[in-house]
């Protein structure tokens, strides 16, 4: 007997529900959209509207909304959205502090009704969060993976792309590293149509290129004003859902647990990866250049200012 | 040469980018995302969220934000979400007006620069929206297109599918009038997998399912709290949109401009078309039952006391 | 762990390799097609040239050409294409005991290297040859399926669209009994855009249609020359086996083991089923007027009659 | 008004049918099969089978099979598979000669009635078939284009997914020069996930692959027997023509007609390529290195000799 897939994202708002369509979109399976119980309604709403969309769209999912995580039960993949964004005021250290605790919360019922299941984590500082899933869960390390490189190389490849004015299909990006400021763009590793971008794009187009790619998630911020990117982020979790649940064995890049990898230990960094239907199947180890290493060396130290922060 | 399609849709919010979203996840063209100028910045950050989607989607379109009209120029098909919904204590004659004032500013830009464009309509009350718009525009009837019936079955068939436990592709509906309240659902022209609903499932369940379809739009209002459905409808446009741009020639329920049809004069109503590339290419006449005639007709009367409103 | 699912498609034919494609486009697992030692260079040429499609076509599946059944090992789905064509000058009973033959060698491997996997049968006379595979699988019922059905609507569906103009996607069709001469073509349960086609197609028209579809097999044999279809009837088998891979529980015509439904005994025979993941999940019992009863008892005879020859 | 786009297939064999499926699959347009009157009745059966598989492959397209050029009036797009393969025992030149003359008579029907159309070209040897019908037409340079560098790539693509166990869509090859043996395959711009494959696969296995994609097309006649490759030729072509039909403005390799690119005139070869709704709206010029350079002048060289045959 086949039975379909079952998906569940924790964390209702833009990007959870965004993330809930899409991975109905592509029928990868039944969807589960939770939220705390103060959201339960607005939740299920969305649930709601989205599956009465599902006979236009042409799509097969239930699609369910609730609070109670006993719903999750048997997943074949949990998507972590939830968690707080830094707001005005508030420092760093309460933001992961916060956020931690969501992680531990969110993880225990997780692991409570889907012993099983692969995570993928979104909350940032998605380095940090995705350690603290992993411990929380006791899931072996390639269960438990975050996102951060697919978006980024995401919005480095529209650029491109709209600066080249080629097709979005033709444009590849590759990062390490941590999310956003602390990402590290090998941009030597990046080409439209197979051509090293450095010989199409002006060296100094492209380094604005990486600077606006760098701060894409505050390009978002300042122009809703009131909220941040949900898309684009779905649309990356989208994708690494799909190769998880298609066994696609996708070469993506990936936050993962790093055990001697680039020589970094007992850490969660950015790094290419091979996703399948095992979750992490292999982590690519690249040779990387002296200023390469240096800054994945600035990258790994930022992750463990945050872990520390966590272990205090 | 073959240029890229152009699709301009009018209102940035939930149901307007959403719109925007699917649209260009089926490659129909290149998307323009409009909204007022006090509301340009957020328009623009959703399409550049989507924009920056696009790669890992997998779609090629070009979407914008832009509160200028200018930037809809030579589009092919306009979607007009824009308008306010009604607020707690506003009447509905206030709803109408305001509506209508923005339907008639919004047409004027649209044909200005688009004179050989489609138009759908999603704002409410749709009828006389759809109605307003037709006059303003001065364009031939088959090209201002009013949505209503494709979200009404699209409901009824969620519904339905969930019933019965069966895929969505395999149940159909059918309505004819207004949007909600004023709904004609015509049951007996409704199945799953061909066969009439009424042999698969008890009368007063039908009925239940019926009523629930009705008030689909309410329910979801009730359970968000804050705002109204956005994904079911940016669905219905999208699948009237593609029927028109790939001039599919589909039978999909639009209200349209009626000249005699079903003893109807002067009027917008919701009849079975036939939608492809110029627009309303067929409105199809159905032998009604006493009962349906008289229900239609309180459903055009419902539309001609919303245009009273409007003319008066 | 999630592991990509596995189609076994038996007979590397124009059918077989345009099914084997098909079911490859859509990502619903790896494909491996089998046929005699004597063909297997060609099946392995067929399926490598699949495989380099692959890429372009934007599809991850393996496909692999065999002549040997342990490479249908843990098969989630196999599909029956095997077995020859009628020649001028064969009689039926001919016809009859050498595709018997042919399924029960068939069969024996199936079961051997994937005793809990689901069959789909096409070789023809299809209702008798899914009996054999039946009772030589000792599979439940449940998971040993014919097509016939959907192919007969598809074109049914493909001539009315043309006839009326519209959208192929807006036609349904529906179909009881035998395949070909044998169907029992249910009219009034077939709609275009929900709308019986009575009232949009007159009735010789409408009679043409229903005779041309009887007649469709042979349509296509008398223009390809040598040959006889595979397009439709391997998109015909796609969609039912993405029904059953997927679980989607749509509601489609399948050859099934009847027990007493529409009053027939161990026999299979066309009518409306449940298709999910665990293959034919409810028979749908329709009232049939007369008229309609006494043609499916013609076209219950008719099967009862080839399986005498089986069992003579 | 907005009308499908139309594109005819010169070449009613296995690969103008696979490509007009999977051209009519992707809702490109309606579709016109064209073959010599003799074949005419087999064409008309190919195209109403996948006509007949519309309905449950879900796309909208007419597809016609035809010998009259008539019906190919005012195509956007026409794909020239026609022409004869080498026999056993057929000179170079006497294939040559006798495809251009195909070319020729082709090209002035496809003129006469689709002045404005883009020209896409298989018939082998590509090169020199694509500047007979340049020169037949009369066309701009930028509307008729050879495909050899997509098929080439396509196969590179799924040798090397197939070395290293991972999706498809996450590896890119890169060739310049002429159609299998004299292919001129970049490995430096050849990558998986972004890594160059120098890093990820050892040389000799990565020679053996590129050896292997050289005499592709030979390892699928070898295979088959009796004919060649249809699948991935089809793919090719189908997604060249998505590029130019939906303005996709993809990077791809195509035979196009270069006036001093690369140091070459008058001459048709492969080389990277914006494909867009112009046809090929820019060749891309790399530095080659001096072996590079060699090698390239090599293929220019054989194209040229072929040219002479032809000028003879």
């Amino acid at each position: 007997m086949i039975r379909r897939k079952k998906i569940s994202v924790i964390g209702g708002g833009f990007t959870g529900a965004t993330t809930a369509l899409m991975v109905a979109q592509k029928e990868l399976g039944d969807v589960v959209l939770v939220d705390i119980p103060q959201a339960e309604n607005p939740t299920k709403g969305k649930a709601l509207d989205m599956f009465e969309a599902s006979p236009v769209q042409g799509f097969d999912a239930n699609i369910t909304g609730t609070s109670s995580y006993e719903d999750t039960k048997d997943s074949d993949l949990v998507i972590i959205t939830a968690g707080i964004a830094r707001k005005p005021g508030m420092s760093r250290d309460d933001l992961v502090n916060t956020n931690a605790k969501v992680m531990r919360s969110v993880t225990e019922q997780i692991v409570k009704y889907s012993p099983n299941c692969i995570i993928l984590v979104l909350t940032n500082p998605v380095d940090a969060m995705s350690y603290e899933v992993f411990r929380t869960s006791g899931f072996p390390k390639e269960r438990v993976i975050g996102q951060s490189g697919v978006l980024d190389t995401a919005r480095f490849r529209s650029f491109v792309a709209a600066e080249l004015n080629v097709s979005v299909e033709d444009v590849t990006g590759f990062v390490l590293g941590g999310h956003g400021d602390d990402m590290v763009p090998l941009v030597r590793y990046s080409y439209a149509g197979g051509i090293p971008l450095e010989k199409l794009i002006p060296q100094d187009r492209l380094d604005a290129i990486v600077e606006r790619t760098r701060k894409g998630g505050g390009e978002i911020v300042n122009l809703l004003g009131n909220g941040s990117a949900y898309y684009a982020p779905a649309a990356a979790l989208t994708q690494m859902a799909e190769a998880i649940l298609k066994d696609k064995k996708r070469i993506l890049p990936s936050i993962a647990y790093l055990e001697g990898e680039y020589g970094y230990n007992d850490l969660y960094l950015g790094v290419p990866t091979v996703l399948g239907g095992s979750g992490i199947e292999r982590v690519i180890e690249l040779e990387l250049t002296d200023e390469e290493k240096k800054e994945l060396d600035k990258s790994a130290d930022s992750v463990r200012k945050v872990m520390q922060v966590l272990n205090a």
